[in-house]
């Protein structure tokens, strides 16, 4: 149980974190924390904060666990913010989508990591962002990453893994780097190749036409274009290194089938798409 | 009504073909054919065909419409069998992805095109195949592309037009090149980029451990990966040239994007991203 529960940034996650420990009763004063007021007041009025407060120093003060739920791009001037506010003990973590650059930003407001930081990432979200679109179960059955670092008190690891077990969550713990290769490979990437199609399409000529005939599959394959822009304006930049090197490699491959065309290279097309088919059947 | 429909090719599109127009009460007799004597037997127990010939010249020989669905790449085979067996006045469609591929090789079989041939496009399917996985609402609401040539007669065009609507399909027309203009930026394109994607992860050497961490939106962006890989071997060198406009000017637009991560260009990352989410929450 969660005495004084501290959420910066109450948007989808942060939100939906929120409901979830109410929701299993695992939480008893939720605190909440934004630069905008109305945000704040409109949390309040869904239940899903008790208190809120716009200056994160004093949000924090007493918060027995603070979760930092605001896009990647803006951890860093959080931790800024509440550095020498934090309660002795307290458990900080966040929910950024790389971890490096987290880390890296931690390093550089606090100097020596407070042994309560776990860094923390939940494989989780929709399309939509806000409170209100916020939800108990969006964590039920998802995974969520923990990357402890040498500094993390064990007792703040076991914190931040029951608080989201409580959600439904599989906590599993990667390396901070292997965290941010594994999901520039999955996710990152997948996102960018998305974002990067609808554009080529919308700058073709005739695209009004062209989208007119998008079926099915076509809007699945770019449903992750329709994700937050300046959200993954700030992932791109914060993963950078892990994610050119993904794009690399995918362009290599791209070209190598695009060439395969070009030549009308059988055997390599029918090994290609066969291999893409298991692996897709296999593992999704 | 169709008094004798001949379908060569009886799998996923069809088997559902048969039993849209079937529901409709638009069509007498359904004359199944294909190579597979298990596959006719199967549509017959059914209920999909009426009769089955393994024989496409005597299939079609008293058939009033014939509809190949067959692979893209085995079109053409079709054809030269078929060829001196069609019934005067019959008319001739296919289903195939790819359109001057298939008027090439209907050329190359007839010579002069047959008045009754008209071409066709479904733009439906699931990642299954076969007779088994058929069902009357496939084409519900769903357009159906086709491309009349010259030579096409106008009650033919008229009888496919009635064919696909009674389906409930939504028939347009367009011409052939633009069609497989259209198709390679909405479809073709899509699936090279998927299959490689999967591919590019499947032969990195943790693999398992990435592909552990997939979430939902990577599922959704390859669920098209699991396609047959033999049709879209078929399909990639049918619509050879205009796929590889498609595929260099995707590779060229993302080298741009990577270029711009590189470099770590804030405005162009929003700008591209933007512009991509509005195109898609505007179309899709």
């Amino acid at each position: 149980m969660i005495e004084r529960l501290c959420i910066i940034g109450t948007g989808l996650i942060g939100g939906s974190l929120a409901r979830g420990l109410r929701a299993a009763g695992e939480v008893k004063t939720i605190i909440g924390c934004s630069r905008n007021k109305q945000h704040l007041q409109q949390a309040l009025e869904l239940g899903v904060i008790d208190e809120f407060d716009v200056n994160a120093a004093s949000a924090v003060n007493n918060a027995d666990v603070i979760v930092i739920a605001v896009p990647v791009g803006a951890i860093g001037s959080v931790f800024e913010k509440i550095k020498g506010h934090i309660k002795p003990g307290a458990v900080i973590t966040d929910v950024g989508s790389t971890k490096s650059s987290v880390v890296e930003a931690a390093r550089k407001a606090f100097g020596d990591l407070p042994s309560g930081f776990v860094p923390g990432h939940p494989i989780a979200g929709t399309e939509r962002n806000g409170v209100e679109s916020s939800f108990a179960e969006l964590f039920n059955d998802r995974r969520v990453i923990l990357t402890p670092l040498d500094s993390s008190r064990a007792d703040a690891i076991e914190t931040v893994r029951a608080m989201w077990q409580a959600c439904g969550a599989q906590v599993v713990e990667l390396g901070v780097e292997h965290h941010d290769e594994v999901l520039a490979a999955t996710s990152h990437l997948p996102h960018m190749l998305a974002y990067a199609l609808v554009d080529t399409l919308a700058r073709m000529h005739e695209h009004q036409e062209i989208f007119n005939f998008a079926a099915g599959g076509f809007r699945d394959f770019t449903r992750i274009a329709s994700s937050d822009p300046l959200m993954w304006h700030d992932i791109c930049l914060a993963n950078r290194d892990a994610l050119l090197v993904m794009l690399r490699r995918f362009s290599d491959d791209l070209r190598q089938l695009t060439d395969a065309i070009d030549r009308g290279d059988s055997e390599y097309l029918k090994e290609t798409f066969i291999r893409a088919k298991q692996a897709r059947d296999e593992h999704c």
